[in-house]
């Protein structure tokens, strides 16, 4: 078990395990984007790391089926930090609390050799989507395609250049396709780890396996931080899931079908660095 | 201006200024507590950085006169940390949540060569304590003690050992005399940047100045992260506000009065180390 694993079991909760927590309508996310953990120095403008620090958190609000409201913002940057790379940053993070309509509520900062910025969002849904409701059965799909992160996150760790436009550096989250999608589906969650993973832990936590209708290759199992979506429906809902794709320009492919029949689970390692 | 206030400057938000948001009837606050940003190595055991960790942000509730309710939790640990620690923090942590009938419901976690955690603390309130409401003519008070923090950080800063009672580990927070007293004040905040910033903190947004009633000696008003209350009231709550304090066994200690009349500040560096 890996560190990460090994210390969200330890943390007495009943809500993680989804994307966020859902409260009363209300959904809760916190996650951390942070140099050495998540990127590495001069992978990223600081634009770009503010963009990616945001929109991750933005992903767990898509993924609940929520529209965010509100977030708080810590930021750790050096003592010595020049005031124009602060600028560029909090108009960064000011312009897409304002394309977003989100408030920026509150925060801290912190002295530190790394630059990092930690986010809580918080969002409302009526309908959350939630990833334990899975039925044996049901269709699992995911949206976009899978892979170019992996293959762009290796080329940045050999020191190669990757496109501005790679999904690395801007996730595309598919908000009006779960938000249409929503009503017809068993569960999903954001592909965060990898789909190989990321399916493995919606079967987990259903106590199911899956019939595998479609090899994912390796390139594309392990690809984590795709923030694409991981879709469960009932197959009476095939159509009406495929139109609305159709509708909202999302690629969907459907790879499994849920089954209580004992399968081996994907391979999953940890996929942070 | 120092970076963390040139940061707060720069960030759009229209709830920054109180110790944490308030929207309808919840209270938002987030607060790191980090490896060299608010304690050195070798300063404190893992349960004593968990429980400040716990208590700084709690104290904001406390300030705010809210219940807290849930937190998110986010952790930074180098990565080859022992699992024995990690089960001491977490032991901590779920402790504490315990205790103050917290539930935690979610967080990250970051490898980091430092230690630290950042939480998001979330309470209920049916009547908010805001620093905005200051009046001219209103008796400006502060509980307990002050001073011990900054002679215990002067301490540990020159390599010497401190008691474990020592209000740097262990701050007393003032929530029953808030609860009760909060109806008669017209503005409260906690003492955590020391009393002479976070007075002028308080008198800058009402745009009010002070008449000191009492000096206050410099090794008192530069004690920062105090966490006991500085409190505003009208003077014609006085008896009430002092009969509430004994009630609770608060000291409580008069030191000035608001008024409109122009009069220096108190001078106020940062606090930070």
């Amino acid at each position: 078990m890996d560190i990460e694993s090994y210390w969200i079991d330890k943390i007495k909760t009943t809500h993680i395990g989804d994307d966020g927590a859902v409260i009363n309508k209300w959904v809760y996310a916190m996650d951390a984007f942070w140099e050495d953990t998540h990127f590495k120095k001069g992978w990223m403008s600081i634009e770009q790391i503010a963009y990616k620090a945001f929109i991750v958190n933005l992903s767990d609000m898509v993924a609940m089926n929520a529209t965010a409201k509100y977030m708080l913002i810590t930021v750790a940057f050096p003592k010595d930090i020049k005031k124009k790379k602060l600028d560029r940053l909090s108009s960064k993070l000011n312009a897409l609390a304002k394309e977003y309509n989100i408030e920026i509520i509150g925060g801290d900062t912190i002295g530190s050799d790394k630059l990092g910025i930690t986010i809580t969002m918080i969002g409302t849904t009526k309908t959350p989507l939630k990833r334990d409701n899975l039925k044996s059965g049901d269709i699992v799909a995911y949206t976009g395609t899978l892979g170019t992160v992996k293959r762009d996150l290796d080329r940045l760790f050999s020191g190669e250049r990757i496109e501005d436009s790679s999904k690395f550096y801007k996730p595309e989250l598919r908000i009006d396709f779960i938000k249409a999608v929503t009503p017809w589906l068993s569960a999903g969650m954001d592909i965060s780890d990898g789909l190989y993973c990321d399916t493995n832990k919606m079967l987990k936590c259903n106590n199911l396996f899956m019939q595998e209708l479609k090899v994912i290759p390796k390139e594309i199992g392990e690809s984590g931080e795709e923030y694409e979506m991981l879709i469960a429906f009932n197959p009476k809902h095939l159509n009406r899931v495929k139109r609305i794709a159709k509708l909202t320009q999302t690629p969907l492919t459907i790879f499994g079908k849920a089954t209580d029949k004992r399968q081996d689970f994907y391979p999953c390692g940890s996929q942070h660095f």
